[in-house]
């Protein structure tokens, strides 16, 4: 498995060209991951080392999964894999950014929704959600 | 201060409109932040119950920086406010996604880029970083 290098001085973690994730206390490190095509927000998930190593040496979206304590290869059982048209890490490498295209019937969210920011909450309110109506669903859903 | 409620059936979080957010044992969400126009990923931070319930009440970006342990609000020293456009939460409530207009030169991250995620990772490869080309950032910078 790839070992990333671990740095200490904060010109090379924000502007060298090493991969060397400051994974959290858990290991981890946070991923953001959007549809390649249309740029919408699909997920947000957690990747740690050997999740981050899979995903760069298969091109394919390994996360892993907080609830499950378990490597994730998404879309192993839905048919929803994940292949990786780009990987950016941010200035202080502690955020993964991957831009996806969705295999299967391109469906993402567990709850059947494409994306799963489905619900908005209006600013100046109090906390009331707002849930997208299926046409607004990013993409339009399936 | 507005106060989150806390909900335990999975229904209603995933499903409800009551905005109950699933703060970590810090105390905080993640929230990602992108460009209201161009759709363009520019951060990933995290947010407070203090910080979430005060970009909901003025409409305009407020975070919790880790490093510095303090409530931040984006752009206060820079002229870089974060003016919110739309707020989503996904299904299981544990991050935050707005869509922001940046005010002032537009920029965004710390190092002068537009956005923070300026290096790309090859899938395939050993962990060896692109920088992006200027043009290549997101917005093309100032």
């Amino acid at each position: 498995m790839t070992r990333f290098p671990r740095l200490a001085a904060k010109s090379e973690i924000e502007e060298g060209v090493a991969l060397a994730p400051r994974f959290d206390a858990q290991g981890l490190v946070t991923c953001v991951t959007t549809d390649a095509a249309s740029g919408d927000l699909l997920m947000v998930a957690h990747m740690n080392e050997e999740a981050l190593a899979k995903t760069i040496e298969t091109g394919e979206a390994w996360y892993w999964s907080r609830s499950r304590q378990a490597l994730w290869h998404k879309g192993d059982t839905s048919g929803q894999i994940q292949s990786v048209v780009e990987m950016r890490v941010d200035c202080d490498q502690d955020a993964i950014w991957l831009k996806v295209n969705v295999a299967g019937d391109g469906g993402f969210c567990h709850t059947g929704r494409r994306s799963c920011f489905y619900r908005v909450q209006p600013t100046g309110d109090g906390p009331r959600l707002r849930p997208l109506l299926m046409a607004e669903d990013a993409g339009g859903g399936t």
